[in-house]
């Protein structure tokens, strides 16, 4: 019998809009419920109410340009918030922590796709979340082209959807290159197949993970 | 004569909440106008629509308690949007920027008030206003008991002016510090005097900045 406390207890999906993140994390949640598992689910830019107020700032489409750096310490701000409130609480209580989002996202967006410093990023992390640090994370990968007609089906698009195919190539190339600077963690996940396939490429991994 | 390019292009005003600071702003750009100098008179946080919303985030009194680490990002987050849609391109044109408040507040808040790494907040500087910083400050020094009463006789107290006697005693020997480690940037005004007394200090400081 393998030991129930090597599963993963933070467990993160990333991956462009429109790849299936929400339908993947309902996969893993039911993995964790299934083995008798306290699940929290929760998503970033958000997951508290002051989170959620700068996920609004953030996403608001307004004529006033966005600099760079303000997105930057905007996104850790939230993020400080949702740690220290919610994910740091949640994984002291003994729950498994599943969140839509979280630092790899800024380094693909705002890193890879702004052009902005992996080392500043990096220190940002540590401010906001030191020592608390995905232990798993599901990178839905679809093309581009795919990710965005998905996600043009559903509500307006934010500041952040509004950007240019270049720039959602250069996200999607940041993601990749996540998954081959830290392969055991970041976990490439074909997200263009059927529901079922995702379902059992997700389960596969998670037992891995699991050291089964 | 002297060289007007020798002026301070960029001053702030420092100090606790009741310190004067609006009266002193007033005499500093009236002696820049008095040399011809364009001014532009700003605050912080704020300055911009985007970075006067984070000020409202910032100072709402709210029941989630508000991280220390949420709130040091944020102000480094409304500050880099000010720096770069305002005080740069002012100073780009050749005005002169006269702000209440700037990263020498959020030494004195967060650093010596909360806590804070006095290295990380330096870190957050560089990311948020590489190479923009101010070349004059005027501390506008009060005892705390003395800002109090004066900042109680208007609004309703935010976030901030809610805390105790003992935080704002940190934050006055915050500033402290930072004018004996930079005396030449840090000029102390003692703010219990007349108005016309601190003109007047106010004045010769600027007289002596400007290398007359």
């Amino acid at each position: 019998m393998t030991d129930p406390h090597s599963r993963p207890r933070f467990v993160t999906l990333e991956g462009l809009e429109g790849a299936g993140k929400s339908t993947a994390m309902a996969f893993v949640r039911e993995w964790f419920e299934a083995r008798g598992e306290t699940v929290l689910c929760t998503r970033e830019p958000g997951g508290t109410p002051l989170a959620e107020e700068l996920r609004t700032v953030l996403k608001a489409v307004r004529e006033e340009p966005v600099a760079a750096s303000t997105e930057l310490l905007l996104m850790f701000a939230a993020r400080a918030q949702h740690v220290e409130r919610v994910i740091r609480p949640a994984l002291v209580e003994g729950r498994v922590v599943i969140c839509d989002r979280f630092t790899d996202s800024t380094r693909a967006y705002q890193g890879a796709g702004r052009g902005l410093s992996m080392v500043t990023i990096d220190q940002l992390a540590a401010v906001a979340h030191s020592g608390c640090d995905p232990e798993l994370t599901f990178w839905l990968d679809v093309p581009v082209t795919l990710g965005l007609e998905r996600a043009a089906n559903r509500e307006a698009a934010d500041r952040f959807e509004q950007e240019t195919l270049t720039f959602f190539e250069r996200v999607r190339g940041g993601f990749e290159s996540l998954s081959e600077r830290e392969p055991a963690r970041v976990r490439r996940v074909d997200a263009t197949c059927s529901l079922n396939d995702v379902r059992a490429q997700i389960e596969t991994e998670l037992e891995a993970a699991h050291g089964g």
